[in-house]
């Protein structure tokens, strides 16, 4: 797992006033296998993630925080057990899990192309933008919601389909990688009128820079457009940067940050954002991150 | 600990219609312990256990799952911490516990000649049927109500005597092993009409099969009949089945599974049930267990 | 972490009547750390930590514990997951603290002169009696309020400044050592009025004894007198005593105790206390405690 702290900046916290705050996560990561005589792997993931950009108490425990009407196994900003578990069975290049899914979307190349600064900000640079199902590390996700998913990969290809009864949900990616370069497309059909509908990405390493370029159709909330890069600066160092334009939101986003390896699995990292879904606001961090 | 994950199938889910559901449970056994100078141990046992059966949401989170007037610590089926702990110290065959404790009833031999399926389906073939204390893996069981044991064993001879301020349960069972054949008698005094009040069970290995009948008295719950057995069938498979007649359940109960080890820790279970607790209805689960 | 289980007996238990229960608790501790290659230690440390004293039920799980008016993360009496987290980094004798803090006036030394029997008693023997930032084994304590702290020691001399944003508190003190005598004045500013505003302490060893003498002026609670000290008799035996006058509290205060080693992490502990936060009552344990 990582632990990491630091300092969190808002120019307004909605009360009109900027708020300068601790911020911090303890992730403890659970990984439980076993081998069976002919090769297959069995395990299970979980997680103990604690974090504190919220006030850590009771009251946000069991509140709505997704807005489906029912309360949460606990609020996103609040932990002191595990999460839903995920359960999988692995032989080569296929894969079979069960509960607290990884998801197809969430998993698909170039969706995650940075993670800017010390929290990872909004994760704005997302583009299929959470409209699918995913691993959630405070929080159930499908585990009790018959989450299922397939995944197999065979030299430079890639697939995985994905289903829970969230919202009906079944979504796939294929993704091939040619020359350096991963091209993948993954679509989506479910219940829900924001979900991610259609999404397809373009990354790679093009001489000192990685590059991912990502668009979605995520459905009732628009297009989503997004330009991700990290570009090393010195042996320790490297700086990332993304545009984000989506029709969700009324401001084009920015954001660039730095990440400096101090060795022994800590680092220092700070970054800065605006626009996107933070509207005309600016946010701030910077802090440590250790690895254990 | 364990884990297991699968699918489970139940003729009528309550509505009407048949259900098929992905089942799964995550088991993180913590055992701590530490010897004194003159050999004895002591120590604690808690478990993170949790279950997909149902709808993993805080929504059951302080639900009154069991119906005593008071919300649990967990509903039966969620999880995210752990459970009552359970306390000891041991020296040679005699031990000492207080908290979560096993209970003698849960203890006794032949309370568990099988365990069917990849779930254990609904324990119809437990003869004392939970009319006592036992240990709880997803609630508090007897901690926190002063539960206390005692436990001894000297050569073929066993026994065990349990307390706690549930229902003020006193239980006890002695056992006894002959040839082979295990002898089991247990009695309990409690303020709960349906709790068990007196047990017995014979249980051992004949040629190839390992077989067991109880019976209990469960108070209000009236008598419960048990007749179970084991066979090896090739190298790394064995059958169980069990066959009960509860006054409690209108239909006598039925069940029969398959446990193949596929090595390493792992193993392959399916087990079909029906009558007993499951009245009309029948109950099939299979899927895959491993231990780490 | 540790665990220990026993007898707590009190003479009323608030309906006149007297109540011997078990007592337990169960405290898993985890340390996680990492080293940058400058020779910074970054790390966090939570806990799991289960005491038995009272129903472990989710009756207490969101009660208002602390009477702040809003509901605690735990109650103090139930334990199934992770505590607040503490985060550092440590380089020499520099230490930065975030989270679920220690607390200045809480590791000041000369607080905490010893632990009385089983399971501390009511500590009306530390000085300041909570009326500061204190790391907090079951609840948030400053975790997600904010809660920030530096520590410095350099050979006699050490210091410890810390903040948080409940009550705006902010506590310091300064402790030297010299001839095995160790001095430390504490102070604190802080919004609540029962909070504390000075505290000082002499302690070391006498002799055969190890005493400490400590003095608070706890706000509107008032002063706050102690002197306590430990013994050795015999080579595995100690016995440790206290007196406490404090203006809050309409009796003085007694306590006696043992604690006898039993080798390999394991010990055999009791006291006897009366007066102070008891009245007219009295506080008896007995049990055993282990190491892991």
């Amino acid at each position: 797992g990582y632990g990491r702290f630091g300092i969190a900046y808002i120019s307004d916290n909605g009360t009109g006033d900027s708020d300068t705050n601790v911020t911090s996560r303890f992730r403890l990561q659970i990984d439980a296998t076993a081998e069976s005589d002919a090769g297959v792997t069995i395990g299970a993931r979980a997680r103990i993630q604690q974090d504190a950009d919220d006030a850590v108490s009771v009251d946000s425990l069991g509140a709505d925080s997704d807005g489906d009407g029912v309360a949460n196994f606990r609020s996103d900003r609040l932990g002191s057990g595990i999460n839903g578990v995920r359960f999988f069975a692995r032989s080569g290049g296929l894969e079979v899990g069960v509960g607290n899914i990884f998801g197809a979307l969430e998993f698909m190349p170039g969706q995650y192309p940075i993670d800017l600064g010390l929290t990872g900000h909004n994760y704005d640079y997302t583009a299929f933008n959470f409209g699918g199902d995913a691993y959630d590390s405070d929080e159930e996700g499908a585990a009790g919601s018959n989450g299922v998913e397939l995944m197999y990969s065979v030299g430079d290809f890639s697939a995985h389909i994905s289903a829970s009864d969230i919202g009906d949900r079944v979504a796939a990616y294929v993704a091939y990688t040619y020359s350096g370069i991963t091209f993948a497309l993954g679509g989506q059909d479910s219940d829900f009128a924001g979900d991610t509908e259609l999404t397809a990405t373009v990354s790679g390493t093009f001489g000192i820079a990685d590059v991912a370029l990502a668009y979605a159709d995520n459905g009732t909330k628009g297009d989503h457009i997004v330009l991700a890069g990290r570009v090393a600066v010195g042996a320790a160092t490297d700086i990332e940067a993304y545009i984000v334009d989506a029709d969700q939101w009324s401001e084009t986003g920015f954001g660039i940050d730095f990440n400096h390896d101090m060795g022994g699995g800590t680092s220092l990292r700070g970054g800065v954002s605006t626009g996107g879904s933070l509207g005309d606001e600016t946010l701030v961090d910077m802090g440590v991150r250790f690895n254990f």
